[in-house]
């Protein structure tokens, strides 16, 4: 029997940093959480002044094994990010039967399914609350609070580099590259910001989200991805004009009809949605299940210390877990194969801004064109631009993505078409 | 070893008849996320064809000791409502090693550290997740997900019926009286409305979350509680015209100098402010933790499938926790007393609107009553009205409930003092 719950941490960079110092100043409460203390006992890390800086009792070593071997250690934290070797030693540590904590998403979603089987082999926890979301509880609600509910849906903005430039361009009425530009001054971004811009970041997030929520197994790809690269602040005007603001965001969808749909791009949602007021570098998901209807949960995405607030929540789950006796409480939800949606199939109404010839008959040809592919109007906006042209915005009724490209397709070959600047899927389902 | 796990139901009314259905409809996928069938097999019920026209297969019983004594019981799910006889059959059901699940906040309220003691007594699980806003996960993200967190601050929006009221009179600028009429007809208020427009609905709420987020017990007595009902719709609209909305808050504070603060009263929160856009029947939950930063949990806060919703999920966790043979693996978290902070040393910023003699230097002598008790004002709007009369309103900087009543008592003395209409507290601390 454990008189206390011994940790070996892998990686003490800014977030195995932060874990270090919440487990060290929150102790007292953790231990009376738990009932017994929980203690970081050794650190995997390259620079062992940087450890000893912030509590100089751990013993660091830069041999992993040290770690994954020490039959005293009951819990191993993997920080270290990135794939390679992270995969490995969370297999090894699951394999010698640690219970693991991860804060890594590349991982999950891309090996979730073997180290899940290696856990429950092996009988251990295998807990990831921060991977997804920084410090927004949302894994624990989604395997417990909300574990009655068939989930139909999940909203997120989950990545808060984006949601940080979207709500910049709309505040302060500028353009992409220099917002951009201003979130790497101010560390925001990435000095390579392709991840997060592409979509890709959120994209690894909604597999993990997706998985769970549907109790199926969801890949990278499987995931529809589309940045905000080509945004303009045109079109966020154009959404402000309309009742609408403008966020990058990761959907998950369960229909009865067309099986599930991930998918992550910008996306217009109503003014009056709870997600649309989620500013700057916050993060929030918004789930929908059959029972509970709709749930919101927000916060902190990322960052070192509320990244260690998940992680120590996690901490204190399975040691607790280890006090009982009963690691190996909630495993892998995946336990169902289901359908998945061809992206020809998702259907929602969507904003079209285009370019077109500032004479009459345009309007009509347009909407015939549309309505061609049984896609019906629901709002349009005409501007004259410069000489000879106008810009026509049109928001469109439900249409599915093959009839839309249909008509894209027909409208880009209309005479009066100058060109298609943007094409935006629109999100009207609000609360009820 | 169980091969399933058998429910006991108390009361089959809206929740209870929710819970049944939910039990039933998604048995399936209850039964894999636990790793064995679920399911309820006797209810206590007055009205059996009621039980029989939602699920045939049921025994009822108009005897509660056929549940309470049964064996084969693992769950008893508690729904009568009300403190007699709920109370007492929880008790008996807990002292007869049987797991139980609540949605009884008054009961939690005044007798959770008694409950709580047979629940660690008899080493069994005793859950209430549903009786804090409905659907809203919060009681398990406070003790599992933020278990690393010195909790600071909560701020709730946890009465749906005074929500629903507020969100109204500022839509639809309609007075207190018109609004109150319109929920009864809409049946979001009861016809006896005073426990929700008084408050203590909220307060009976905020006293189970601030005793689990601050690690003490916390009553009813402690709770300072003002209502809506002397809110006018005048005092929403200088709101609105000073940049807040007015929402009935329930906020619980743990300050390192003055110790605990708990209160119910209608509050000033700036419209950037997330909870600000939390309307009508719904409810959200505000935590700052000391690691997690700001958090919010938003959904709806009352209603049959909601309640359901948390009920059953933690009759999954439970039923985990059987099949895991680790029961009574969380329990009461009130391991410390911590020191209550008199209301007279709260500090918040405040609105005050005056009827005052509209003539100079009138503006001089309220300031300097102010300025006598140290408190400065923010802004202040002067509006004529009636003949030789003003409307004054002042937002005050952070001032406490001590010096604020010394103000107030030197205001109403002054001669240029018509009459003091309102005050109303402001919450001025926003996402950082």
């Amino acid at each position: 029997m454990n008189k206390e719950i011994k940790i070996g941490l892998l990686g003490a960079g800014n977030v195995g940093g932060g874990v270090i110092l919440v487990l060290k100043n929150n102790a007292i409460e953790i231990e009376k959480r738990v009932g017994m203390p929980v203690r970081i006992i050794k650190v995997l890390a390259r620079h062992p002044e940087n450890v000893k800086e912030l509590d100089p009792s751990l013993a660091v070593t830069d041999n992993v094994d040290d770690i994954i071997n020490d039959p005293e250690i009951d819990i191993i934290i993997e920080l270290i990010g990135r794939e390679d070797p992270a995969k490995d030693y969370i297999a090894s540590a699951l394999a010698a039967k640690k219970n693991v904590i991860t804060a890594n998403k590349d991982i999950l979603a891309k090996y979730g399914k073997e180290l899940f089987a290696l856990a429950e082999e092996n009988n251990v926890d295998f807990m990831f609350e921060a991977a997804v979301a920084g410090g927004i509880p949302i894994i624990r609600p989604l395997k417990s609070c909300l574990a009655a509910n068939r989930i139909n849906s999940i909203m997120g903005i989950i990545n808060g580099t984006t949601n940080y430039m979207l709500s910049k361009m709309a505040s302060d009425h500028v353009d992409f590259q220099e917002v951009l530009q201003e979130a790497q001054a101010l560390g925001y971004a990435e000095s390579d910001p392709t991840a997060d811009i592409g979509g890709l970041d959120a994209a690894r997030k909604l597999v993990i989200l997706a998985s769970i929520a549907f109790n199926t197994r969801i890949t990278l790809d499987d995931v529809y991805i589309e940045g905000i690269e080509n945004l303009t602040l045109r079109d966020i005007e154009y959404a402000e004009e309309l009742g609408y603001v403008v966020k990058l965001l990761a959907i998950a969808k369960n229909s009865a009809e067309n099986g599930i749909s991930v998918r992550v791009h910008p996306t217009m949602l109503p003014k009056v949605h709870p997600l649309a007021t989620v500013n700057d570098v916050y993060n929030a998901i918004y789930v929908n299940g059959d029972i509970v209807g709709d749930a919101m949960f927000l916060g902190r995405g990322a960052g070192r210390l509320p990244t260690a607030s998940a992680v120590c929540g996690d901490v204190v789950d399975v040691a607790r877990n280890i006090v009982h006796n009963c690691t190996g409480r909630i495993n892998c939800t995946c336990y169902e194969d289901k359908h998945l949606c061809s992206i020809e199939n998702i259907t929602s109404p969507c904003f079209v801004r285009l370019l077109v010839l500032d004479k009459p008959g345009v309007l009509a040809a347009i909407a015939s064109a549309f309505g061609a592919q049984n896609v019906s109007l629901k709002n349009v906006v005409q501007k004259s631009t410069v000489e000879g042209f106008s810009e026509l915005v049109v928001v469109t009724y439900d249409v599915s993505e093959y009839n839309l490209r249909m008509a894209l397709a027909t409208l880009s070959g209309l005479p009066v078409v100058e060109k298609i600047c943007s094409v935006i899927r629109v999100e009207d389902a609000s609360l009820e």
